[in-house]
């Protein structure tokens, strides 16, 4: 499996635009030899994917759909975002948002009724549903589930347990329709309540940070994971939740479904501000929904029927949010936030996809 | 103690980029000579650090933590802003914002439930709690505070007394917990009425205006503050109220926790538009979190060991609005306003501390 020259070496064709001033030291490329035997045992290197980044792009080039003139309003893509309660707000616009800007045609948000004239206010190309906090949630929610591509649940959504509960109830709803689904943030608090509510959902990706990875598996395993040995950990809870997607995220992004294992290690930026994650999550919404259209038509021995379309959303949208954050951070250095890198969606898909 | 080549010559190595156009006779420096002895009577000035500007900016560059790729989110730091109220809304999130501007990872707001819709629609990127003026605020409050590793009290706290009530149970919780604590604007109200809140804790920080100073000082010593001696009436206070630091706010901030004294008077502008006082008392908060965990492993006889936490934290502050404020002046003269200065904020802190 392993081939290490291929781990050495970065994807990119061309460099990035170079911006002079504070942060021109950073060079493009400058961090991007990060995947080495020094990061990884010589153990974890052998699960991982011998394919190189410039193969794996290809992939994801693969799924996305060309925009031509004769498409219809959603076809390149209708969202949901499942989350927005009173503290947050900021998350699901983030995800939301970043949804558009990849290229989904709507995006939604189902949020609860004090968040939803908020999230509303941020941006006029959101439809917000003040519906998650309604008695009848669960129904009114399912009703729209048709209509949508694919669902991101968790960002902002929150610990209240009416909420948790009415988000479970459209998680099974969503999962019945076989909808691709991402699943971050306190959603993550509820499936590692409940690691059932995913068992065994290849459509399924989480998207754990290192804490909220940590939970999960001590919920599943009923034991620590080992910290010097993360893609192993990854790839183990994988198969023990039959084969969901889960993306670790961390210095390096670590992708598995249990059987394939990439990494993701693309210079980002060294700013630890919130909601990076949604820009990760909602973009990589729009990206599972491309990866199983093309993955429905592609045909045996590609790249995207090796790896399937939940690795190839996740292993797109670490790239895209990793690159969003690195060129933020060239302009804005210490002060970026998340909207900085909202502002650095287009340049960076079409550097990284086109 | 007095050096006064020292004091007469300004702190900077660089000139700041001159912006050319009308108020470009403003030129760097023209007014780095305000800290002399035409400014404080030779007895103040004997109160006075012998450290030269130089020398202090080098002790504030020393406690800021450097950014790396292995940071978590929050690591960087996690605030807390209490304020905002059925008037003020505009302060709380001037202060919060300001503190994600110089490098904190997350920012709440803690504020009344009318605020709070408001505060959120302002920016995404906050977290914003509409929990002070609820029946349960304190109980709901405490159980955040173990997040944080500052607070900021009073930026747009207003006057009614059950939020008041509230700010002050939350001081005495957050103080259990020994976290940095910058109070300004009603939350000097709220000393001036019980300056028991606050009586030996050298954690906290207080940043009144001469007018909210004199208040204080009548309060506690029942006469007036000398007007033509403030360093002596400031360090005087700072003793009797058992080493708070004061930042005593105005043509030359001045510095003291009853030991030490500095005085800041980088050239800011001559606008006095409001909420310049929550883009200080904001950024205090982060530097407060950062010179803390500095002075805990810092070795004895380093200047942040002779000056303390409090005051590194407060003069960093009163040095970076001042840049932010004459650097937005130079841009939009009369007209400028907060929002101004915080945009001035990245540029401002590279060119002072990196």
């Amino acid at each position: 499996m392993l081939s290490l020259p291929t781990l050495l070496f970065s994807a990119f064709k061309r460099p990035l635009p170079l911006i002079t001033g504070k942060f021109s030291h950073l060079r493009p490329f400058d961090n991007y030899f990060v995947t080495s035997e020094s990061s990884f045992s010589s153990e974890q290197l052998r699960h991982m994917s011998s394919h190189s980044p410039v193969q794996l792009l290809e992939m994801v080039k693969s799924v996305i759909p060309p925009l031509h003139y004769e498409m219809h309003k959603g076809q390149a893509g209708r969202l949901a975002i499942i989350g927005g309660c009173q503290e947050y707000t900021g998350a699901p616009y983030f995800a939301a948002i970043s949804a558009l800007k990849v290229g989904a045609d709507l995006s939604h948000v189902f949020c609860s009724s004090d968040a939803a004239t908020v999230i509303k206010s941020y941006s006029p190309e959101l439809i917000v549903h003040p519906l998650l906090d309604r008695q009848n949630a669960i129904d009114e929610i399912s009703q729209w589930l048709p209509r949508f591509h694919s669902l991101v649940v968790g960002p902002g959504l929150g610990r209240d347990s009416h909420l948790l509960k009415t988000a479970a109830a459209v998680i099974q709803k969503a999962l019945v329709q076989k909808l691709p689904l991402v699943i971050d943030a306190d959603g993550l608090f509820l499936i590692t309540q409940d690691p059932s509510l995913v068992q065994g959902l290849s459509n399924v990706i989480l998207t754990p940070n290192a804490a909220e990875f940590g939970r999960l598996y001590r919920k599943v395993f009923d034991r620590e994971p080992d910290p010097t040995e993360p893609i192993i950990s990854v790839k183990e809870l994988c198969r023990k939740l039959g084969h969901v997607t889960i993306v670790h995220k961390g210095l390096h992004d670590i992708i598995s479904d249990g059987e394939q294992v990439l990494v993701c290690s693309e210079q980002g930026s060294p700013r630890r501000c919130g909601g990076q994650g949604d820009l990760l999550s909602g973009s990589m919404g729009v990206f599972a929904f491309w990866s199983t259209v093309s993955h429905q038509k592609v045909e045996e021995g590609s790249l995207l029927k090796i790896y399937g379309p939940g690795i190839c959303a996740a292993y797109a949208a670490c790239a895209l949010t990793r690159i969003c954050s690195r060129r933020a951070f060239e302009v804005h250095g210490r002060s970026m936030t998340t909207t900085d890198l909202i502002s650095q969606i287009q340049e960076s898909f079409e550097y990284l996809f086109t």
